[in-house]
């Protein structure tokens, strides 16, 4: 039986071998990172070792990074009234793109009425008239914007949002989770106030996360209260060999990012000529700036649901539209904020490369999409 | 160098070679859980399986089990106005013991006014008399009693309580933390309506937690919204390897634990008689039930920061009250919800014993009391 090919990066990542490592030796440490003693503080090493490791990698503080338990906490931790910076704030209400992820578009802390959503071109990339026009029309406000969208790869323009949000007297959060590792991301150089990460999408483990602060910015209100783990902005006990296996992978993935971006863009390049050639093929936000690594296409007729079986039982594993949304029956919201009508959006089929990703992984993916391909789009 | 002696089980709890090895396994699966290909599915086994795993220990259906990130935050999930049950509600007020855990102090979504505390006993057993008189005062409540205490190791009369609260038309939530692995659990042996409980407390991972619910019971509010992850009650992708490590370490922590609990509690009394010994030591909570391995006690000018340092430098890690509050200076809540006064509890000194606890630890705790006593206590 040939090996499976892995083609939903942007899902979850492969553990990396320097992540695995550090988290088997954490795994040695009994001690809790709040313990005063030889056990505790050794413990506590650890995780402030890969809070310095994610700052720097980052453009932060130490003392500013909050690690979380995924990135959706982190989101709900950011989406916080009441923040104040240097620049702006206190904000008031929160203005979100409509190709946000699912936890940023859940909105946090804000209530339901002081939410407002900022149009995306059909390149899914965000109107920014609209969102100088919604920030003209009321208080301080925080914008949350990705860097990267998860389903289509496209990049949006944040360090020009920053600019525009702060002049208005805002604060920009930045869900930076796709972006990381995949390419170059500085919240000094972007001018973000806040910025939200995940370890699972750069080959550290599942349920790890953080939310950086840029310095001067206040006001974060925790969303889990208790013990006063993480300066009192997250209560509980540190997920210790996960976090010592996120700041392994932010390094590992930081140091392999030029090499493997280039790589990956090429093979995304190949697979995506592929699929283009293929009758009626649509591949999404192809003319925005984007990830590396993903395409999200679709062709008539085709059913993402039973594309994804199809590819599946052919040995390729892809995705239908975002990974946290899957099982799910709905359209991508993403799609649908783009202008796509229904029945385009329930037929996108996600392609994700990672730094392991193989010419021949791009060609078994062409030759199942070719044998499927008349199959699927009969129906 | 002699090896160190670990007396701090009750803060974190080394990890179970069992937990080790579900972990490894689960680290070389790819898929996230929300995924519909073979990866994914994977994946999603292992999370199902540690959640037949926890439910059938405790009681529970696995439909009812949600993984948290932490016991925290599994508390701050059951801390939802509005739940109801078969038994009760819906509720509309908080009761909470005096001894509780911060992060159930915190009150969870419960508006600070709509929060009362239920006293305890100088033995730090809560007060039922005063339970039933809170409960007459207004509308039915949720009830929120440890099933053992993590400082003392008190037992709470949970089943008694459960009982008390039904009739009055309230929910009862049982933090059972620091109980599971060390006494028999169950919820419908208690007649609980919501548990919490956490890996690291029972040779788990740090950082996976669960919430367990009674069957009949609904509406509880997520604290993280985003994906459909758990049945829509906590969004966010799952912890797969710490969800695994939770399950064989629960596996593993209740078929040792009748060995356990009589190993430690001959070991434990064996370090209480030695302390006992001592001019003017006291045991907390030494008249009520408790935990098989738990000892907190104090002696006159005893410092617990001065004494948990010494321990420390002599080879034993002990802790100063609760472990998630240590670092701070604070005297525990816990004494002073006893009656006791703040000295008194600034100079409380928690030894926890567990499964490899050794009676040579015993000796060389005693040892060492012994030998710092004369010092600690001339201050």
């Amino acid at each position: 039986m040939p090996s499976r090919v892995y083609l939903d990066w942007n899902a979850t990542t492969p553990l990396r071998s320097e992540a695995r490592g550090a988290m088997l030796a954490a795994y040695e440490l009994i001690g809790n990172p709040s313990s005063v003693h030889a056990e505790g503080r050794e413990a506590r090493r650890l995780v402030e070792g890969a809070r310095a490791i994610l700052a720097t990698a980052v453009g932060a503080l130490p003392r500013n990074v909050v690690f979380t338990s995924t990135g959706t906490e982190a989101n709900a931790l950011a989406l916080s009234p009441g923040l104040r910076g240097p620049s702006g704030g206190p904000v008031e209400r929160l203005l979100v793109s409509a190709v946000e992820h699912a936890s940023v578009l859940a909105g946090g802390r804000f209530p339901a009425d002081e939410i407002g959503q900022i149009r995306v071109t059909r390149s899914g990339v965000i109107d920014l008239d609209h969102l100088k026009a919604l920030l003209r029309e009321g208080p301080p406000a925080l914008v949350s914007i990705m860097a990267a969208n998860n389903e289509t790869g496209a990049l949006q323009p944040i360090a020009e949002t920053a600019g525009i949000v702060h002049g208005a007297g805002g604060l920009l959060h930045v869900d930076a989770i796709q972006a990381l590792g995949k390419i170059p991301f500085d919240i000094k150089v972007i001018g973000a106030d806040l910025a939200t990460f995940s370890a699972h999408k750069i080959g550290g483990p599942k349920g790890v996360g953080a939310l950086v602060v840029a310095e001067g910015v206040a006001g974060l209100e925790p969303v889990l209260r208790g013990g006063g783990q993480e300066l009192n902005r997250r209560a509980g006990t540190e997920n210790v060999a996960g976090i010592a296996g996120f700041g392994a992978s932010v390094r590992a993935a930081l140091q392999a990012l030029p090499e493997d971006a280039e790589r990956m863009a090429t093979l995304r390049d190949r697979l995506e000529n592929g699929i283009r050639s293929m009758a009626g093929a649509t591949v999404f936000s192809d003319d925005a700036r984007r990830l590396p690594n993903t395409v999200l296409f679709t062709a008539p007729g085709l059913k993402a649901e039973t594309a994804v079986i199809g590819f599946d039982l052919e040995g390729v594993a892809v995705s239908s539209g975002s990974a946290c949304s899957s099982g799910k029956v709905q359209p991508s919201h993403v799609l649908s904020a783009m202008g796509y009508d229904p029945t385009v959006a329930q037929g996108a089929v996600r392609l994700s490369l990672g730094w392991s990703t193989e010419p021949d992984d791009i060609n078994r993916a062409l030759e199942a999409w070719r044998k499927l391909g008349n199959t699927l789009l009969k129906g």
